[in-house]
């Protein structure tokens, strides 16, 4: 996003619109096993899936607006999904960072695991929970939980697309950005 | 819904739909006591109502998936007016079915009792809540908090009849649902 | 509301309306510190709010109905951003009162001070918690959270004013507020 192509960067928002509708709207089950830090996208694929599974000492939540990005409105479909609406709305304004521990307390995630093959075991359990449900009832009923977030997203993905483009392209913006990868940098060189 | 004659069951469905609505969209106070399983139907007509206390040892849930029936429209509003949305879609994904003590815990139910009569005492408690409150102030509140569901209920009940319909006649569903009647009848003989 | 002057008592409800889309749609961070009974108006302030700290044994809720007016849209709105749906619907039904504790537990507010000065110090730190937060990008993300209730008042607020209009006209329920009134009074005298 610093000093991007133009074309480039707009292909990236389309892929990341398209990811996330694929994913949300998925006709599969869907369950994320969460194995290292997982802000902004890590967060939005995981709050996309029907269940998620985090190991400790990791942390997650949409942070965009801490670099100046306004959260898309499928990140705000994600978080009134899975969060009471209080603590919806003040997570995405405040592109909070919770813990392992916060994540599970609030329900941002469902359970926690202590290595990756028990995180993938527990995602395997949620997938199997479906094993004796008709497959397309089950689909058939979380499309329809889903179609009005998908419906409005589809009306309004050129407008989400627009702003993005029209953020990354501003100068004050590309200013910011790059205080911060410069910081980013001399915390890595610490 | 087995081998049915085709407009029985459309009459079956129509008369469902219209029972939710009246329910739902009631202008009284409506409590429900629950003292017997609740699966499919018996959930639904306590979830339509504004207070649920349910006996001990009984089990509730929308199981339809179970069945192969699509979740109606208005099994939804139900679970997203009771349940956290986590919750209520989890639930209604996978027709899951909860009893008295896990119900109570997730909010399904307000509160357990031992008892009908002692059910039946606390709805009456719950209805007489009302008693100074001016009622057609208080049926247009609760009418104008449901009635965006039942709005869109009026304009997919077509819609709705028509999936029930073409399921009951769907000649690998009624196979289904021969094999389900059958083992419920090897269980009963045991 | 008591035997109003007609035209003042309509500039007394679209002036309500316009301060509540004023404070509920503000695009600045905002935080209610809540030192004395909040009842019907207060509590609408308070709810539009992100944030809420009271002080102890007050009182805060939506008590509409006991008067006999039908709960406002943007009453609902606000319960709806701030409670669980089951309690948010209940609540409004009942014109609910909650004390201090109670609105705690329920999440109605998020925290509790001892002192007027300890309430403002915990509202500032909320509103101290987006100092690194882009301000655009903040404000942009809770538009956009609150942007599907204040595009309905809009469409509604003729239908709401009008509501309120004829309650106010409506002989039944001026005799109704001078009895409720009068009763004010004997209690104020003992």
């Amino acid at each position: 996003m610093y000093k991007p192509d133009k074309e480039r960067a707009r292909l990236l928002w389309i892929t990341l619109q398209d990811v996330w509708a694929s994913l949300y709207g998925s006709k599969f089950p869907t369950a994320a096993a969460i194995n290292g830090h997982a802000p902004a996208g890590g967060c939005l694929l995981a709050t996309s899936c029907e269940y998620r599974v985090m190991l400790p000492k990791f942390s997650i939540g949409l942070n965009e607006p801490m670099l100046g990005i306004v959260q898309p409105i499928f990140c705000m479909f994600n978080f009134v999904n899975v969060l009471p609406r209080r603590l919806a709305e003040r997570s995405l304004n405040q592109g909070k960072i919770f813990n392992t521990e916060e994540a599970l307390q609030i329900g941002l995630v469902d359970d926690v695991a202590n290595s990756k093959e028990e995180a993938l075991t527990k995602c395997a359990e949620f997938i199997g929970s479906f094993d004796k449900i008709n497959p397309s009832a089950r689909s058939q009923s979380k499309l329809q939980f889903r179609a009005a977030d998908l419906q409005q997203f589809e009306k309004e993905r050129g407008k989400d697309l627009e702003t993005f483009v029209s953020f990354i392209n501003s100068p004050k913006m590309q200013e910011e950005l790059g205080v911060y990868l410069e910081n980013l940098g001399k915390k890595a060189a610490k």
